[in-house]
């Protein structure tokens, strides 16, 4: 039984007040909120078992490493890795995109290589890609999608030619909501011999996520999005494109031997993990995924959906309220407009009434460029969020409209 | 008057026991105990005002990037940058330097162009640049230091040649302690051309750091050294270097504008800071600042040249001990290494005893070959020691002298 008002009670923030209203978060798009429970790791993490990990014989490293190392259990779990060995911290999916970038494709695609991409990406899974187009003339290849935001899997499919290398491709729009069929799209890549990175920032906060049967190569995630540390993050690398990858980031702990003329790299995860890393933030990730798993992701996704379903019933046949993306399926993410109010405006009215939504372009400027809209704003929806918060959101709307209108 | 009785009850950790004795940290060089201040700051940043940085209008957004933003001046105070514009945030060091080998270097640098480093450098100042090796035909030269860790800044200037592009010095040594005239050493480099990137991640530690004093290009700091979180970090990068860098981690944050067929920057240094950030990590970083500061580094480094010399004067004339180092005005780090002894078994020995310290190469391979040792051990001393501590490392070792001798 999936007790929101219960579950609420694990985060602090939630019983916050903004202008002397509740707090309404529906900002989840851009970050979560921490549950205690993570909150409190990483407060022991640095007030009582605090030191560098891999580099220290003594009790406290040993400590930290243990607690740092378990997380990739953890993390391979989440994602139902086959093994702890194909996942790589990051300190987020930004870095985690960068790093196959910079690691796996920028070594190996030659001047006219081909990367597909579909419009609903969000920049971290775009401007990596421009990197590789301004630097060595690499072309990108775009996939649409319709105007209610869905994504047909086989325009990506059939976008695939020749010279295309890599798939790069994300599982949830974080403008739309829309869920991408990333399993046919990766059978359907594989059959022709191409590599599928996953974009799972938003995928892997909405529903239950198995990188064996998506099938995918890469597949990246952020901790803050998943009600952990800001800075934290993971990306799934299947072994063999971990094989083919140099490193990344140069410094401590990647290394095997250093001499003055020769250097040479530890084996992977190891490899693509350079310096001190955002040790106690990883910890605290740790702490969220089992948080998220305690709660089951099937429960997460079914508490969405009914969010989902109800603000769809009570926004429907508000004719001055225009929703960008309406995917049957898609996650509890709602991006929208108002005639003749603009969005920053509509944002700051909301956020009197203690409603936080975000608004601007969602760093997905090719998505909104498509439906033809500048700003939007976004209410997105978390695991935490209620009917009532629905209803407090539409009713703000409503006296927005009665403002601008 | 700095009293570190005082000073350290400010650090929560620094009460424990570890088997039964109290802590002595001794591991600073590899990362630093936090204050509770810091602490706090973090704990506050996720339970009361967290929410996503830059992109949001609604009340958390707005506190958390005001409190995220104030940082960099903080950080521009703590090196006496000249402006703010001028400090990128960081995951740490590793991160800074990699920037500057990547958006900096890679671009510019031609087959047969060299890079100068010196022996008493880190990894995290060596790998990136043996990626320049690697990938592009980049040579490495390296300046020597003598048998007592000194560094002679004109050994670094003769090195340079007419294809010299860059000096990657280190302000100050995680083995030996040894303070290098990066001053001198910029001046001498500047003359002939050559920019200096200064790998701070010891030396602002523990001295006061004067980045237009110095003159230096690039110069690199980590938080986790800084007493602040692990995954925060800054560089200060001259605005005219900044106007020769590329992009480095493309995503979020860091563009204007992004279409289909282009992208176009922000403006340094957002156009170095993609995606998400480590928020909390780096408001906490500022709070560590302004700790440090609040002591003031003048004071923090006097009462550290007390803990260095009562150290010397204890372990002169151990015939036992062989430190690895010991220049006149080096900082209170101690590499050791005990005949009969490996570096492994000291360090679990003191660890029984409380005393925690690093064993290993200290990600400074070339060093210590050049000092014909492989793994050593290494006490390296903060603001909250004491002299006492001091004393329980010396009777720590004499008892490791009688187990193993």
């Amino acid at each position: 039984m999936y007790d929101v008002h219960h579950i609420r009670q694990d985060f602090p923030i939630l019983s916050r007040r903004i202008h002397d209203k509740p707090l309404v978060y529906l900002d989840n798009g851009a970050s979560a909120q921490k549950p205690r429970i993570v909150i409190d790791a990483v407060t022991r993490g640095y007030a009582e078992e605090y030191a560098n990990v891999h580099r220290g014989l003594h009790t406290l490293s040993s400590v930290a490493t243990e607690r740092y190392e378990a997380v990739r259990g953890t993390v391979a779990r989440f994602l139902n890795a086959p093994s702890e060995e194909e996942i790589v911290f990051t300190s987020g999916t930004t870095e985690g995109i960068n790093l196959v970038s910079y690691a796996w494709a920028a070594p190996r695609l030659q001047p006219g290589d081909e990367i597909v991409l579909t419009l609903l990406e969000h920049h971290a899974n775009i401007v990596p890609w421009h990197f590789l187009r301004e630097r060595q003339g690499v072309v990108l290849k775009w996939a649409e999608c319709d105007a209610k935001g869905d994504l047909d899997p086989q325009s990506v499919i059939d976008a695939i030619g020749p010279r295309t290398k890599l798939i790069a491709v994300t599982h949830l729009s974080n403008v739309t909501g829309t869920v991408v069929d990333v399993k046919a799209i990766t059978a359907g890549a594989h059959e022709k011999g191409v590599p599928v990175l996953v974009d799972g920032s938003q995928g892997a906060v909405h529903m239950p996520v198995d990188v064996q049967d998506i099938g995918c190569d890469f597949y990246a995630i952020t901790g803050h999005k998943l009600y952990g540390p800001s800075g934290s993050g993971a990306i799934f690398i299947k072994r063999e494109r971990m094989e083919e990858m140099r490193p990344f980031l140069g410094g401590g702990d990647m290394i095997r031997e250093v001499t003055r003329d020769e250097v040479t790299y530890a084996d992977p995860p190891m490899k693509f993990e350079a310096g001190t890393p955002g040790i106690v933030s990883t910890i605290g990730l740790g702490v969220a995924l089992d948080y998220m798993m305690g709660l089951g992701m099937d429960n997460v996704s079914a508490h969405e959906r009914t969010l989902r379903d109800y603000a769809r019933d009570r926004v429907v046949g508000l004719n001055w309220l225009q929703i960008q993306g309406n995917s049957d399926g898609k996650a509890a993410i709602f991006s929208f407009t108002m005639e003749g109010a603009h969005a920053h405006d509509v944002s700051t009215v909301l956020d009197r009434r203690g409603i936080a939504v975000r608004a601007g372009t969602h760093c997905a400027m090719p998505l909104l460029q498509q439906f033809g809209v500048g700003a939007t704003c976004r209410a997105s929806f978390g695991l935490y969020n209620t009917v009532e918060e629905v209803d407090a959101l539409v009713s703000g709307l409503e006296l927005c409209r009665d403002l601008f209108g």
